[in-house]
């Protein structure tokens, strides 16, 4: 088996892909302008909301998608496809404009996270790869935000680098997590190529290697003025927590002694004693840090026990979103140029009622009640709608429609920003603290029925009539035009 | 937040590596030898044994292991580390020795995968690279054999890259996929950068953009020789197979009708209507596919039921291993060096037995009995001992010990290869085609009850009575001295 080298992401795709556009260059319909929205189908983990993220990384993604000339010869040799197909390849370039939200952004079920309109080859190569990186992202940065609502204002690290899905996920992963609220990693690369604080002081290989605790500790303090201690090695109460401070007491302040570290046992009972060993000795500003295989459940479960952790590590609860290690999101066609240069709306229907798609190019809009400034929904228009300019909107539950609310007084916040604008990037991605600022200050607009961890409020998503009428009239059209199928196969049958 | 460029995995790793490196620095001990084993306390899935992946991957990470100016540019700006530990760091390559199981191997609980000996600073370094690959790999390529298992011969297909957990994630996830039996991938870039055959045709959107089935599948069949027609945009028996068959008929031999494809509905039902349909169209060859978030029991359950499926195309549950998204391999100090220049074996203790590591450099054989041709188990003993020189070996149940048979007449196979000798790679990675063959034939080793997907037999991973005696002696050493540390500690409260 041959093998090229790795020095493009375009191939980073699903062969159905290729094949699809393959057929529309073969058709001459390649160029036509297509309309994608993704979305996903159901919030993560049971959670009332998410968080958006991966924009970043699908920029780089789309500004250097070119196919290589390894791809081009991957293709030829191992594939097979014709000369010109692989020259039409060849110049590719994203021409498209995307409209997206934002990193940090709260967003909800069934709602366009992300739009491309772009020439339909274009459109159709990237949609793998930006499901890839928007599903992870996403998935990780929800789930930091959650542990972040129970963790309740203490500093959480994100630990999970050894049990990541591979490289990317580990740092890609720590990224999110810091958006979703997480303060600090243990992954050096991420700190260096996105900034991120890095934590950690040592394992237990130093207590092993040096065997002896206290030899361990006096060590490590005379080659760190920071000191956090790990302290179940042997016996927390009786030998970890009693050695750190008789070597952080001979130190004295040549060590800033900043925390215990607990690993295993159990943490409500030993970081209580813990606690109290270290108050009696004086170190009332050390902290206590946590780790263990920790989520949501455990660290609530702590705090009602009383722990006295200061600090949470978690690892691989968060880096693998173990709970639900995957996000539904998807990738729909909902418009598509026809023979005449006009747009035609495009609907995919189902048995499955919540599988039926959106169509038609659509904004989302925030509903802020200018009296509470708190969020009454999310609102979806088409194209050209303002819902600015409504006096009244009707929102409805998005499941039991009976229920619904009249709004007035309100402000519509658009939620899309034009990230690449016909080819062009002319997004500025804000820095990291910013996005993370960003995403814990839109927590604020949400009222608290929404944001707790179990069983949440279900968060209003409604269509505007226009585009619920829209939709009505398609999936009439396509249901009669599945209609008179059957009768023509029926004939051929007869035949 | 200050960035910088991403040109090395050397600060892949978690801060505190970096920290105990430069303990050992100061204290002088940085190049004393040190041996870690690498392995997992539990097989994943509940599974009788495991296949194991990530070597290509770490291989690479080790030979191209080096702090780059950005890496150290990073460590003195933003951590603050002192000149002489950078310039020790910079200078730093792996000069050690890594022996290793082969990828494809069978695997088991708390058994060495690979054995590092190498200078303590170096082999601290990269036990978290190492875990991060072998750990996701493992778990890859463990669940794609459970998947062939129950698949009982058909065809699988790994489409899950949109769902993976980042990119990484996607191709060395379906690289490990591969190994464990799958046979091609619908992602593109895993294709070129190893070889894996690529498969897919096309998607719902091709329909969509054409809206009609019929068009659709006509556009497709007029650009490509072999075509899968995936059936159920709109009604799979009513419209999807009748269009598919109307197609394939009008294009005749100018298309190979290889196969429709099932992503949607009650596949068993489907399948059985539509194998009949094609049947009676006269395209008995034509085989059908399913996808649509199958896993092990459900490809169990369409077959118990007569499916008529013969090939499945498996994403989600197997890319992000959804049932359980993380191996929990360690990496644990077994040895190191002492002042005198002799090893000295180390041993890490717990109230959890299961926790207990087992000191000691120690090579793993596979005891197969010459009648039989099956493995008796696998046998663990200390550098230098020979098991084949032994008359008979006794092999114990792995938990309940008083269950254990005597072996006489068998071949200890020696499982670990040399990858690493003193920093230089002397092994060859073989073709990934020969490590699914290796990987498929390794299977033929173990009887039936420890390769069913449900309940399996504990397979007999021993220690030789050195090995084992070895460790008793530590655990009491530990143990004395941890009760000589309290009292110490006793003096230290009364001072």
């Amino acid at each position: 088996m041959k093998r090229y080298q790795d020095d493009s992401f375009a191939l980073h795709t699903d062969l159905y892909q290729i094949n699809m556009m393959e057929t529309y260059f073969r058709d001459g319909i390649h160029k036509r302008k297509a309309v994608f929205d993704v979305y996903f189908r159901r919030n993560p983990f049971g959670n009332g909301y998410a968080i958006f993220a991966g924009l970043e990384r699908v920029i780089t993604y789309i500004k250097e998608l070119r196919f290589s000339e390894s791809d081009i010869d991957y293709l030829r040799n191992e594939v097979g496809y014709d000369e010109d197909f692989l020259t039409f390849l060849k110049e590719l370039r994203f021409t498209g404009t995307i409209r997206s939200m934002k990193e940090g952004e709260l967003v909800f079920e069934n709602e366009p996270l992300m739009r491309i309109e772009a020439p339909l080859a274009e459109a159709q190569l990237i949609e793998t790869a930006i499901l890839n990186i928007v599903n992870y992202q996403t998935l990780i940065a929800t789930k930091a935000s959650r542990l972040k609502v129970v963790a309740d204002g203490d500093p959480l690290f994100e630990f999970g680098t050894r049990r990541a899905q591979e490289t990317e996920a580990a740092i890609w992963g720590t990224r999110a997590a810091f958006i979703g609220g997480f303060q600090a990693t243990s992954n050096v690369r991420a700190g260096k190529l996105f900034g991120i604080p890095v934590v950690g002081t040592h394992a237990h290989a130093l207590v092993q290697t040096y065997r002896d605790e206290y030899v361990a500790f006096k060590k490590y303090a005379e080659s760190h003025y920071d000191c956090t201690f790990l302290v179940d090695t042997y016996d927390t109460l009786r030998s970890g927590v009693p050695t750190a401070i008789k070597v952080a007491k001979e130190m004295g302040d040549k060590i800033n002694f900043k925390a215990i570290r607990l690993d295993s046992g159990d943490l409500a009972y030993l970081s209580k004693k813990a606690r109290i060993m270290l108050d009696e000795a004086g170190f009332t500003n050390t902290m206590i840090t946590a780790s263990n295989d920790l989520d949501e459940a455990t660290i609530l479960n702590l705090k009602a026990q009383g722990a006295k952790i200061d600090m949470w590590g978690v690892g691989t609860k968060l880096i693998t979103a173990y709970d639900q290690p995957a996000l539904g999101a998807v990738y729909k066609l909902v418009s598509i140029e026809g023979k005449n240069g006009e747009m035609a709306d495009r609907i995919k229907i189902s048995g499955n009622p919540e599988k039926v798609t959106t169509p038609g190019m659509k904004n989302v809009y925030r509903i802020i009640n200018r009296e509470t400034k708190k969020s009454e929904g999310d609102y979806i228009t088409l194209e050209g709608e303002n819902p600015q300019e409504e006096k009244t909107l009707t929102m409805f539950h998005p499941v039991h429609t009976f229920i619904c609310k009249e709004v007035t007084d309100f402000d519509a916040v658009p939620l899309h920003e034009t990230i690449f604008d016909n080819g062009e990037l002319i997004y500025e991605t804000p820095e990291l603290t910013d996005i993370q600022k960003f995403s814990n200050d839109n927590l604020s607009v949400l009222w608290d029925e929404y944001k707790r961890f179990l069983n949440p409020e279900k968060y209003p998503v409604d269509l505007s009539p226009k585009c619920w009428e829209n939709k009505r009239v398609l999936i009439q059209e396509v249901q009669d035009q599945v209609r008179r199928n059957r009768e023509l196969i029926k004939n051929w049958k007869s035949e």
